[in-house]
């Protein structure tokens, strides 16, 4: 066994980040590391076994324990020791394997397959077991966390931004009501990926040849094999199991990793100085820069951004593993392998928005006067609705030459339109027509949020419910 | 009216990609140009109204045949004159309408609505229209070519080839099922993510806020104007429609160009000099290089990897729009745009792919030529496979060292196996065991390929019906 | 010849920013269009025709007249129609030419030429002459344009902000020098690059085996074709010229590119709301939004960081088309003529750019007040450097405590100091060390911005000479 | 110190790859891990104590040995402890060094620094060590070894292939100069990016104000401390380092990456069964595939271009991290440190296709009998050409013609020659002129092949020299 200081380690991920992430990625270890990789090839080959004493008639029940504690008493070592003489990593597996299997079973080993029949089953096993059992529930903690912060803030009276700007008032359990709809919904997505992907055995070409010559109905000893690695068969294998199904597994997770990205964007923005609507945890004794005591800077939602650009653009690198020549080229070897990478990058960026999400200390005082910041110029949208619902058709125009009187007097929006009291005359009847007191309506801009609120509850609640179905995986 | 020499445009699609796609490119233009956008946008608007006036009981039947021939009518042109004032394309494009527009009907132009619950509105409209009335039908059609190629070619030999090498043999048809497969998948897929385009109209901060101006339910005139236009509302909008929906739309084309890459790239691979198993069509008229009037270059598989190239790494830029900051920033505007290109550049690729199918020239004589050159090699699995099985577990290595001696003594694999009469022996005991004679076996090693006939033929089947369906779909 | 109305074409670079970029996507037309390519070949072949003159001591002066006529009046629709018979380019180009050349000169029309000798020599033309008259001078205007804010805005004070975060004061000036610095340097980084790029005489293979059939040296009708058209021939020739030429000018235009989106994404912040430092200049007529009336949104510097999304990414095309198999394959042809579009893409953003600053208006007032918005907390960094440097190993430990107690107390880091004497006096004595007077030093931290004011200006002096120079290259 | 089994490592860089490049790897561990970095660090603030002292005329003489051992013995794991207290790694390294610095020097350490001052410093350090102590002597000994197999196979003639098919004959040399010519043009170029690699000592926001409350001039402190290290300053620092002069060492390095994998691309389609013309080195023990004992897989070709889809779109978040907002953001954290893992891919990939080079078993015979395969079709270009060059306009369609009936008669070229006696005697005489024996010229088509051998021979040869002097550089 090959040890090695984890400070000499090349990638970020053996050594920072997995300081950093110590127990999550000691979970997915177990399936996305070199150790993790042998182990499930050597599953794969044992349901071959079975599938054969199957169409054999063989019963499989004497060897069952010896064949049950193989995997995990596998020296992958001795593997690795293996195929520095074949130079073929599957080979290897099975000439250790030959001598580890009941004699009687020898023979049946790697028996008709072809090397990817099992690395291409045992992949795919990998990758569900390492979502179903660390992605989707750490995803669903994370939504469970942001609903409940949304509920939390439902009615937190915040500022809506577009292009940076204010717009009008919206709620800040709204704003993140928004990332619980868009993740939650990758929840689901990223399940049904996850388990639509394929195993095959189907030989070297994907036509069943060597099968052929063992049994009539390949298919059948295909779907044995796989039914106990609980996979379905690819459609049209060649060498390889068609390359989409792990595609849209990938592409539903860099879904969510933008999702988390733009969250962590948002809460690197509001906790600008000049905003200041919120702050990440933080410890009494942390330095927030080397040479400015007074700094607390953003830095879990900025790594996550980090993480981001990082894993995100390695998109390009799955499409292009889309390609293999003919029955398969070996070009997407190496960049597979590099899968287990961008699984725990996103992990990572989850686990560290989930910390985020957990300690945040939300300023409501704030939020609530960088409404009151800009005047109620954010009423200049109502005036000009109510005006235009009037029957006036240069409402806009109107108010938005008040708006530039506004900033030329430096005045608030109710002072501006004292000057204009047709138009305040307008707006006070069309405000009390619709059950608002005028005077109020101007006074508190923060309440003109519309729907906000509501809407922050709903969805909160509903992805509360469905996290909870994903977190309750978390068995193994 | 502003028109250019198309050879002075700036971008490959409006001047050469156009003139070699031009049926079709006219047919993309109507959804995707400038022209399609504006007219797209002035439709949204109208459905607005409508929606106004059925939550306010205004019979809109006297007004139905004016408000039909609009969008037809509208002047392009005049809405871009008055942008250069308004610098803002919607309001430029309001104005123009209030004018328009029955005068009692005027001031409930836009009314309630922002920019944005328009333009995106609009946009999803113009997206799934595309996709179901052009890309689609175009899809469809191709996937319907291969299919009708795998079928025919199902039962013609063909060496299968892994890492650019003799592998074992599979047909023909056997190889196109794979795209067939592949491809035919994915057409549900673009079907399904195109008609789940949402549209909105929530205001300028996704919370209701103008509408709850107007309306006690807001919700229920968003449905409303949303309905005549055949799209349901987003679950949770900001300014803009959340943008997963359109990123599954775009991911599922990129899939699908991925395959269609791989198939050009084949198609490439099998045109070598060397190979020379097919051939794309040629007229007499058609010249290969300007020095070498020998060359029948494959140049439209190329001219398809190379559309690809150019195209499919811009799924970066996809996964960037997913960040907008709080309730939206404008960083998605240019970008979004250039979507328009990316369907376009797509079906270009289909397109090309398409008349490559149609024209192809399959050398079936060559195909089985090919299948001798490696002297029966091919064999050296089922041999494998038929000592392994008779229980010995040497059986690879002692196949693996007979292929070196073919090497050695550049003998055929049934001259070697004359030297070793033991292997020889088994061989034929078991091959006569599964009922094939044993000299017939070796000389034939072309029927040596499992079930690839049969697949092909169940795969090709199975998605002519699938492509039928959509094809259907052209109508407009 | 073929003409469409703008708003049918497909692209948005051949409608919408064609409209907002008239005279500069003309200029670039000129070189970049179908028209262009066209045209750039005919001059290589004729300065084919002229090298063969030269090696064979034919007097050329007797047509010189008619050849030099012959780019101009060239019939681009002609040769297209010919290319459909043909369906080859240069082919049907030198078709044409052949009548079009006096008789004695046609045999040697593309005699001893394959078509890349023409096409990809044309390319590295038509790509140095868009750079070198348009590209650099409208850079160089950009690098002008900031240069000269960052000299009048070198000692407008500002709050350095890092984690967007109040860090320490600097002035807006270095702000800007820093795009200065940066962008500055990417102008003569373009045009070495641009110069750099060669063509080639070599043949099919770049072997030169035509023209040794031709002539013994081959490499010196290459040098002679060449020089007329301003370039060097390639070391090692293919068929296609050896891409990293190319490759690098669009590398470093991709690096100047994101330094532009860079100062967008710095001036989008700049202008939030909260922050109001800048803004965009903003018609008198012109909307910002079409239901709020008071915004004035950063549209143009999103548009920049729009396009930079849109076009950054295409490299990943760019190092794709490193890769050829053998003497070349064709799957560069669509990829390539797509680097049309990218350089307009560019230009567009620069242009945008341009038109940013040269109407920025910047509010001094709000700049100075930001300053002093965390209570002199800014001081934090410069107490801490002096208590330490009197020898105090606690210093930054002191420091940070006395910010916690102004964020406890809401108090100013003046006022937070008097509870504590000791280290109030060490600073004040330092203070004077220094020769500040302490109290003056406390009440405005604004003074406290190290060498901002003098890098901003010798960093503008530099680039405002640099810009000269490439200015001064737009004669065309 | 924390250990872990390799094989629990998630990174295939930190399991699988170190394995195969175990020298190589544990190299760049020294500049690259983690341990690395913290080293580095400590030599920067090293640096700094001594940039001091020098400043204030402090003797460091006294202190010089222990110092120097200082940055070996360093405890990473202690300054790992300490930042778990601090959440701040530069901070965490300040405490332990100041346990551990003689008392009197302990109050400079990081006096006056900014983190970054440090860590971008340290950053610029390690990657200049990286490259020209790993990464230029190895790309060196690449380069050397294609031009010695070049120059070795400079006269072995081989058919030149364009679109995949066969186009004139070249030599071996020649086609292996052309990746000699373009990857020994980017020693020179990632040599100088290397060294352009700059340093800072600017402060929090790259305007020296911590710096200029110790001294008068700031720049100076910065100079003597970056000259220690054998860096320049930055022009314009913000608290960054400007990114573009790291950004211009990796686009170097993907250049080359690019040209490397191009070469693996053209070895596996050299070693498709049909072509067969070069194999990787086989071991005898080696298994090619697990069912087919026959195969011999170009795995290593292979896997160096699947390093390259993993590795090269990762420029992408190069590119991303050109912008940083403001004086920065910490949105490059992350992203950054993976750049190591981006030079050991790259460094994977060059070992790799060096072992490839050294072990290759060129077939001279295959080559030249591919160049026979086409019955003479290759001289179709030189009749073309010696037609034309006779007078007559429709040489080109002419030959295209004859290469028409070859195809169909079935015969070769010269046979097909013989029913056109006109061209045959133009043919011949002209070849006579040139010097050629006509009927040898026809029957030897491999010596039609132009400069190839000179070429490869001159280009070889030059390159043998640059690399010369990189491969000295190993020294360390």
């Amino acid at each position: 066994m090959q040890s090695r200081n984890i400070f000499e380690n090349l990638s970020p991920l053996d050594h920072r980040y997995w300081l950093s992430n110590e127990s999550l990625f000691t979970k997915l270890s177990y399936y996305l590391s070199e150790d993790g990789a042998v182990r499930y090839c050597a599953r794969a080959e044992l349901a071959l076994i079975c599938a054969h004493c199957a169409m054999r008639g063989i019963d499989i029940a004497p060897y069952k324990t010896q064949l049950d504690s193989l995997v995990d008493e596998l020296d992958v070592d001795a593997v690795y020791r293996e195929e520095e003489k074949t130079k073929h990593n599957i080979r290897a597996l099975v000439n250790v394997l030959q001598k580890l299997i009941p004699e009687s079973l020898a023979p049946l080993v790697h028996l008709g397959a072809t090397s990817v029949d099992i690395l291409d089953t045992a992949f795919s096993c990998r990758i569900r077991d390492a979502v179903q059992n660390v992605v989707l529930p750490l995803l669903a903690e994370l939504v469970e966390s942001i609903s409940t912060l949304a509920l939390r803030e439902a009615d937190t009276p915040q500022i809506g931004r577009t292009h940076g700007q204010h717009a009008v008032p919206i709620t800040f359990g709204f704003a993140l009501a928004e990332y619980v709809s868009r993740l939650g919904k990758t929840l689901e997505r990223i399940d049904i990926a996850s388990k639509n992907l394929r195993g095959k055995l189907a030989g070297a070409t994907g036509s069943y040849n060597a099968l052929s010559m063992l049994y009539k109905e390949p298919e059948r000893i295909e779907a044995l094999y796989l039914e106990q690695l609980g996979l379905l068969p690819s459609e049209h294998a060649t060498q390889l199991v068609e390359p989409e199904y792990l595609l849209h597994v990938l592409l539903e997770i860099n879904c969510a990793f933008g999702i988390i990205a733009n969250l962590a964007d948002d809460f690197r923005n509001l906790q600008r100085t000049e905003i200041d609507e919120i702050r990440e945890g933080f410890a009494k004794t942390q330095v927030g820069s080397s040479t400015m005591p007074q700094k607390r800077n953003p830095w879990n939602s900025e790594h996550v951004k980090s993480l981001w650009k990082t894993f995100a653009p390695r998109v390009t690198t799955f499409f292009m593993d889309q390609i293999s020549e003919h029955q398969r080229d070996l070009t997407n070897s190496a960049s597979q392998r590099f899968i287990a990478e961008y699984i725990a990058g996103f992990c990572a960026a989850c686990n560290r928005m989930l910390s985020v999400i957990n300690s945040l200390a939300v300023n409501r005082e704030k939020m609530f006067e960088n409404i009151k910041v800009s005047g109620g110029a954010v009423l200049a949208e109502p005036s000009y609705i109510l005006i235009a619902d009037s029957g006036n058709p240069e409402a806009h125009e109107l108010v938005r030459r008040i708006t530039l009187e506004m900033e030329e007097r430096h005045c608030s929006f109710e002072e501006a339109l004292e000057t204009h009291p047709d138009i305040k005359e307008i707006l006070h009847k069309q405000l009390e027509k619709l059950g608002y007191e005028p005077r109020s309506f101007f006074a508190n801009p923060a309440n003109y949020n519309g729907r906000a609120s509501q809407k922050a509850q709903t969805i909160a609640r509903k992805y509360l419910d469905i996290a909870e179905k994903y977190k309750s995986k978390e068995v193994k």
